[in-house]
């Protein structure tokens, strides 16, 4: 593949401190920080002279890897329970810390409504990018691909009335958000470094997005400080083994002990606009139609077997125009106070 | 190389929100948020079909990348100047957010006197990890290295004094601190990315750390927003061409005419303990040692031509036990306190 290399055009100059703010109250954070959670210690063989560091040769050295790299903010008066924030594939905690127009994401919403937040990359990506196995990163264009995938639109088409900012600048902070695995990375890694920030947050309510689903499901049954979750568009779900719907990529199947202790805590699952209800010719929207049915089915398993899931599909409830990224999307604010009722309902807000 | 898999101890118990928190005022964030700055597209020669994304044959594509990721908070009541962090050599805006035993890093200190603050992720790193040239990361047990290139001590021995935290929980934390290239980036990328952010920030003083140093230099020769740089042990200086001293590896030539708008901006640079006067039978010493005698001569250079560089070698001034990471050491609370007189003396705390 050639490329052409394109001049970007001069971002807009005036500068974020004089940006004209939306006059909102001040947070007021008590503390804030970053940690590692997890991961793992390999070892070379050999032995290590400290008078030739640099000595390609040299053994007997250790490499830290397949942690989780977080950041959190602990407002000052906080509701008991935090909110502890994944990213999905090709992602980071960019994800919910702000949108493609710069506005506020979930984590300042949630944050301004008195919840500590924990925003996660997981391992092998982003600030956690020190793995433990190698990996080839190839600079692939791709972002119509994700665009299209995003039901952002089929591209170049915006879809109709799509809660996704159109200028150009948006668009293209949008894509830089985008960022790689830098190693070979597999779900239990992810789950157990998940696992570990929980360690740390103490209870909390877990949100997902897209791939971040799975793990999320995951972490849930190893961990019983996950206390609620909140996924937007999963990617799969974790059936008992055994009663997995045939011929679909998007259940997995789970020892039944495990799968019963998602039966113990509140889940809502979220869905966004553009999934058809039939077949079409575009392989992105079959995509998510089947893993909008496979959502439903899992909800009735999940609660077959005494469970608490709620599927919240927006459009059935007048809500349209949401991309695949609900929580960054134009109407932001108002998923966020549709999804506040939940957790007072579920008497997480305390 | 052969790896031996190393399982990791279970972390402390206690949940961050429960510790003991030494009481400081809250911090009155006005705005936070995160952006990207800078870059490149490139496209991919082909015809985009909506209807198959994930035709792997397909192009037509663009691929954003070599950007800048920028986390930045307002406090209520800012100073007029900004505060722009860059990290070193094989490590992200974590450098200055926190600390190996998870105290406050600089930007936290000095977000507290009121800078609004700028944490960046250079292209190719951390959550700016897409890039347009691909890269080959390589898992090599590196933590010894590190360990010793940072004057820690020449492991497994602690230098005498270190103020840095001995507990194997902060040591943990510090080698998770590393993150890998994501790809291929030069200098000059790294300028034009930094340079961007200080289109957004508006004037600030640039803080680097380490391998930052050289594109710190050169972002000021490029971006008059750049109003005084604060160097943590720079890699590398920029004399005028010509004037670099022979054999020296860590001075680097630029234009007369660049050079000159390094004379225009206060300069502090600081350096840490254990750096030898004499040559000795330890590479990293002998490094180090290089690179604070090429210090000191840039200065002389800088000054000669009008310039305001001053070199702080700790020890000269009683402050002991210092590493590569004097932001970060157990006494970064007294750095901030000295750096803090010297913001004051050249005007740059209004």
């Amino acid at each position: 593949m050639k490329y052409l290399a394109i001049l970007l055009f001069a971002l807009a100059s005036n500068t974020i401190s004089s940006q004209n703010m939306k006059k909102q109250k001040p947070l007021i954070i008590e503390k804030q920080g970053a940690f590692s959670a997890g991961g793992t210690v390999i070892k070379s063989e050999g032995t290590y002279d400290a008078l030739k560091p640099w000595n390609e040769q040299q053994g007997g050295q250790t490499r830290h890897g397949d942690h989780a790299d977080v950041f959190y903010q602990i407002p000052e008066k906080h509701k008991q329970k935090s909110m502890i924030f994944l990213h999905g594939y090709g992602q980071s905690r960019r994800s919910w810390q702000t949108t493609a127009d710069g506005r506020e994401g979930f984590s300042d919403i949630f944050l301004r409504k008195g919840y500590s937040v924990y925003l996660v990359d997981q391992p092998g990506r982003g600030d956690a990018g020190q793995t433990i196995k190698s990996a080839q990163v190839d600079a692939i264009p791709y972002d119509q691909t994700w665009f299209t995938q995003f039901r952002i639109g089929l591209y170049p088409n915006f879809n109709e009335g799509v809660q996704f900012p159109k200028d150009e600048k948006s668009l293209n902070n949008f894509f830089r958000m985008m960022t790689p695995n830098t190693g070979n990375v597999d779900e239990e890694t992810i789950v157990n470094s998940l696992s570990a920030v929980f360690d740390q947050s103490g209870e909390g309510i877990l949100f997902t997005h897209s791939a971040g689903g799975v793990p999320g499901w995951k972490t849930a049954i190893k961990n019983t400080h996950v206390k609620a979750i909140v996924a937007i568009e999963p990617g799969g779900f974790t059936f008992p083994e055994g009663e997995v719907p045939k011929g679909n990529r998007a259940g997995k199947g789970v020892p039944m002990h495990g799968f019963m202790k998602l039966t113990k805590i509140p889940i809502v699952v979220y869905f966004g606009d553009y999934i058809p209800k039939e077949e079409t010719n575009a392989a992105s929207l079959n995509f998510w139609r089947n893993v909008l049915a496979t959502a439903k089915q899992w909800a009735k398993v999940v609660n077959h077997y005494g469970g608490d899931v709620t599927i919240v599909h927006l459009p059935e409830i007048g809500i349209k125009g949401n991309t695949h990224f609900i929580m960054s999307d134009l109407n932001n604010q108002e998923i966020a106070t549709i999804l506040n009722t939940w957790l007072h309902q579920k008497g997480l807000d305390n």
